[in-house]
């Protein structure tokens, strides 16, 4: 059984910031993720892409980030739980809650922190028979996780979103063909990153089929070709590649939390602005998986929101006690 | 005349991630602050002292963050009026502010945003007389902002806070001798600060003079001696010295600010949590200068603050105009 004042669901960045706020309070943490690495989707889905909207970095790769929150903690000695989904959660008397993964692993701990992102998001796939058969490895992905991997591949993109123009525009210059397939003749994605497609395309550097939908894939243990139609004149044709990669988006799932009588507004966990508490005493959510007015699913306000529940969770663990706040540049970090 | 979206009042950390915030929403702002460089407190008082709470730096020096804050709102082209106060702040019309500087100069903006950290403060001076004619580079300091400028030279510290002890350490090294006087028997500080201090006192690396008060400081065009008296046994003693650095905290003044019929408590202005604006209609307050329910003035708040503001800045001045937020990661930033 692992005892520890603070479970934090979610290992992403706000999840892990937090470990940071709550050992300046003096609290030990314990995270859980699903995913089996930290991270979150910053490790998972798009580890080389440059983020510029943390403060104080003008540029810096979503894993670099990762790192760097990774070494801040190290002083406060979070233990984890990875790979692993929290199923059940069991409140036990007054401030004691029980929580089990699909693993069967127990962690008991005096105070909840639902960190969770987006949720479980799972890839949204088109409608393609037989597209299972070439996942894992054979052909068809759903997330590029190192572009390098396609360097000189031939390959298939589909989407119309800012994922699909993104990774067309960054994959144009490393496969040996692009192919961007997408159902619709205009984009949902900035108006920039459309231009560039369609620059790229007129200047032949990659192929750009619209109005048309993905029908089959074809292969023998590998993928080797697609076959899609012309959504007006209906006309087929089969594309020999070595990769499909449909870009439809993430569908997020909130998964076993959506049974915890939390109160729940599309897919987020509705929390008091005042300290990021939840309705249920005892648990608070914070990142992209709270939602109150005016929230911004931003990671820097995910930080702020792992300041204020830290504060809270002191406490709220440790009633009565007076705190002072004490500034880092004033007393630096006391390690435990 | 300087005509701008926003004026941002308060060159500090937020002040200027504000810029960036503003700048993604394609908002153009100028800022104006009191001291003759940005970066507020940040480089006027500790620009070499590591900070250890921003979040995805293990540690980063005051200074460091700033230059990167300036590299990072650069594609905004922000401009600035440096070593000018704001003095008068005047509504005219329905969306328009005309702020005027002590300097005579003029800034028209659309939305005005107080970022002004804890106002303009001042060092707390004790009662000692003439302390005045060694101020201003003869001898007596009130804060350190380059320690190597004292090496090798003798230095009377006067306080009883984390700042006295804070440098007393740092200066062990680096001065020729140390004194610490401290009116009191306890201090203030982190109890590791204290015991530290107690131990450079123990090992003779440091005088640490205590129950004693400052009266009197001699000199003949730059500071020579200090005079102080034993609070219970009334004996004087005069002390040798190259340099006196009172460091009795900063008195923080909100200025000109408290005329402007915005809602004060304790020298912070009120704001509404749910996008950080205060009582009167275009005028927003962000960072350390706010006050609400369970504030923590901490940097990483106030960057929080400036993003929910910028959004909210943008509704007002382009009411009814439909903004989608988009991601850095997927669209970089657009500079104007």
């Amino acid at each position: 059984m692992i005892q520890t004042d603070i479970a934090i669901i979610g290992a992403g960045p706000v999840g892990l910031f937090a470990v940071f706020e709550a050992g300046l309070l003096k609290m030990r943490c314990h995270l859980i993720d699903y995913l089996p690495q930290i991270g979150g989707q910053l490790s998972e889905i798009y580890p080389k892409k440059p983020i510029y909207d943390i403060p104080g970095y003008p540029s810096v790769l979503a894993q670099e980030l990762i790192d760097n929150l990774k070494e801040q903690i190290q002083p406060f000695h979070p233990s984890f739980t990875l790979g692993e989904r929290i199923e059940t959660l069991e409140k036990r008397g007054e401030a004691d809650f029980l929580l089990k993964t699909n693993m069967g692993t127990e962690i008991e701990a005096k105070a909840v922190v639902i960190a969770g992102g987006l949720g479980c998001f799972e890839p949204r796939k088109p409608a393609v028979e037989g597209l299972d058969e070439f996942e894992n490895g054979k052909g068809v992905n759903y997330m590029i996780l190192e572009p390098e991997h396609f360097r000189n591949k031939r390959m298939v993109l589909a989407g119309g979103g800012d994922s699909a123009l993104d990774w067309t525009i960054h994959l144009a210059n490393i496969a040996e063909r692009v192919t961007l397939v997408h159902r619709s003749e205009s984009f949902r994605g900035a108006p920039d990153s459309v231009n560039k497609v369609m620059q790229l395309a007129e200047e032949g550097k990659i192929d750009l089929i619209l109005n048309t939908n993905l029908t089959q894939v074809h292969g023998n243990g590998h993928l080797h070709s697609v076959s899609m139609q012309d959504a007006k004149t209906k006309e087929e044709q089969t594309i020999e590649t070595d990769y499909l990669i449909p870009l439809f988006g993430l569908s997020p799932k909130l998964g076993p939390i959506e049974g915890w009588n939390l109160n729940i507004d599309k897919n987020a966990i509705e929390v008091n602005t005042e300290d990021y508490s939840t309705n249920i005493q005892g648990i608070w959510a914070i990142g992209d998986i709270n939602t109150y007015k005016n929230k911004l699913k931003l990671i820097l306000c995910g930080f702020h929101e792992a300041a204020l529940m830290s504060h809270s969770v002191y406490k709220y663990i440790n009633p009565g006690v007076k705190y002072t706040m004490k500034y880092t540049t004033v007393n630096g970090i006391a390690e435990f």
